[in-house]
């Protein structure tokens, strides 16, 4: 592992993407995505996803320049054409308009079609959290699941993400795929060249397996709770890919394949403006009851602490700012040779 | 098991409601709601549930005229007060509006807190299904199931469904309880005298148990995927409870303790008008396409058909209608006994 600065490794990431021609604000949509998620210990969606991007933006798959056009603008709802532009500039910019029409409309739903892997799906959510809303965010990825019965995949592992703001407590920021796990743990599983648990995925034929290869070869991962999360992650295809006209099932491509073709992945961001239900300092308030209640409660044998989703993360995330990233030594090279090819100056890691 | 044609049952769950001072329109409700569950096979949220209503109404915890008032009147959302009326007809009050505001505005968001278990939600869910909507329902429960590492109930395993149109196809209808299974499943062994398996639910020790019983008296059961189903469930007690300002957490009652307390439980409830966003039949045909992919794809061994989200349960009712409805003796006697006790005719089970 190496040790690096977050700041130093924001300006790294941000040289790389400027280097390739995305400008400098969407530079920093992207990149601080990146390592906010090397910040909260979530390295598989971290900088090691850099390289595929750079790849793509070099064949033409993802715009540099993110241009999106307005296909339906309605009082609560607006769907976005991304043209394979770069997800988390569509995803901040549609997460903001779901906050605007919120606080007008009590409710916004914004949809983007023709977009791009955006990252960690919390990150868009928790958005909401400055403007006192309920965010939540959805996107729709390439097929990576079986059906219950099924032997080849049908379904993304599409995440679901929401975040409720608290008045002292952490704000809850939940963040899950429809799968075991993320196919992201199973990469950053291969690229550590370590095994993976028994039950996270099958290889092509449906056998059950250890080895991240035989699931990133043709195999796929096993949806959480078997018809449970199959039907998760149905209702993100339809509301992130079939309701935006936006390719949804095998019509949103894997980005690690084929990279001449565009992801074509679609998103859904939601805020709710909690204010116009009750008075938000009552609502943060029994928030923060909640979870105290929640962390107060009975304890299982050995466990010293109940954690809330996304408080491990904040935890991380504040130590991790003055401590710095921890990233594998392979990524570092990676980067490393991708900033080379590009004049960039290489980042120093210890 | 009695056989009973499902409409000989209608009118008998209606005259025993209609009995207990339940105003004709709501008993009919009432009873469609519990009949529709059994007709599907999910028996868990059929007639069995209506001797516990019957006893809810005479401790008066469980009001027989259901009177909602309204807090808030958004355009696109609504919250009501239940003020303890019957849940499925507040339920289908509610998602009317949510569909009513949808049409207007592209979504309608309706609350209703003081209410009571609703039976099954994806009966409201598809509700929307003849306005060309998607339609969402939630609902808070008492706390079941422990936090993770926690080894007492904090949250209930709230019901997530939606359901979603179709051109030719059978309408996908999903409806989950973020537990490895519903309480209504133990409920149900318990009834029949049968073992639950392994998994299911913890005694209140936390010790794993295949005993119905250890399970509901002072156990709990498991949210499913661990930290994914504990994350959903909360984010129904927020969106369900927290958010309108009712009942969350401790809050909500059991309906099986302390009959003479309100339930108290909250639902949410959603319509998306999808011709809002792209044409409706193209949005079909679309979720048709969807399906048939998933349907053909390939199998596993021994796999000769693979389901949708609510295919079983269709193909089930329509086969039900027609042979009649499966019973266990010993509800049929308890609602016969019921029956007597106010003086409505016994239903004949053969």
């Amino acid at each position: 592992m190496n040790i690096i600065d977050y700041k130093l490794m924001h300006n790294f990431v941000k040289n790389i993407l400027v280097a390739v021609n995305v400008p400098e604000r969407d530079a920093d949509i992207v990149t601080d995505s990146l390592v906010d998620a090397d910040l909260k210990g979530i390295s598989s969606h971290g900088v090691m996803r850099l390289p595929i991007y750079i790849e793509r933006i070099k064949a033409g798959s993802l715009k540099p320049k993110t241009s999106p056009t307005v296909e339906k603008d309605g009082r609560n709802i607006l769907l976005l054409n991304g043209h394979n532009g770069l997800g988390q500039v569509l995803g901040v910019e549609a997460m903001q308009e779901a906050i605007k029409k919120a606080k007008e409309h009590s409710i916004g739903l914004v949809g983007v079609k023709n977009s791009h892997h955006f990252g960690a799906a919390a990150y868009f959510s928790e958005l909401a959290l400055e403007s006192d809303m309920i965010g939540i965010s959805l996107s729709n990825t390439t097929p990576l699941m079986p059906a219950i019965g099924g032997a080849s995949p049908v379904v993304g592992n599409n995440p679901i993400s929401f975040a409720v703001p608290t008045q002292n407590e952490i704000p809850i920021s939940f963040d899950m795929a429809c799968s075991v796990v993320a196919m992201g743990k199973i990469l950053n599983a291969q690229k550590k060249g370590s095994d993976i648990p028994l039950g996270w995925g099958v290889d092509q034929r449906g056998n059950p397996t250890i080895k991240p290869q035989d699931v990133l070869n043709g195999g796929f991962i096993s949806p959480v709770g078997g018809a449970k999360g199959f039907g998760l992650a149905l209702m993100v295809d339809i509301l992130s890919g079939v309701l935006l006209g936006g390719a949804y099932g095998a019509g949103v491509k894997s980005i690690y394949q084929d990279i001449q073709k565009p992801n074509s992945c679609g998103h859904m961001f939601i805020a709710i403006n909690i204010s116009d239900f009750i008075p938000i300092n009552m609502f943060k308030e029994h928030v923060d009851q909640m979870i105290r209640a929640i962390k107060n409660s009975k304890k299982s044998e050995g466990i010293t602490e109940i954690y809330m989703p996304g408080e491990i993360e904040y935890n991380y995330k504040e130590k991790n700012k003055i401590n710095g990233l921890k990233i594998p030594k392979i990524i570092v090279n990676e980067l490393n040779e991708i900033a080379g090819s590009l004049d960039v100056s290489a980042i120093d890691a210890c």
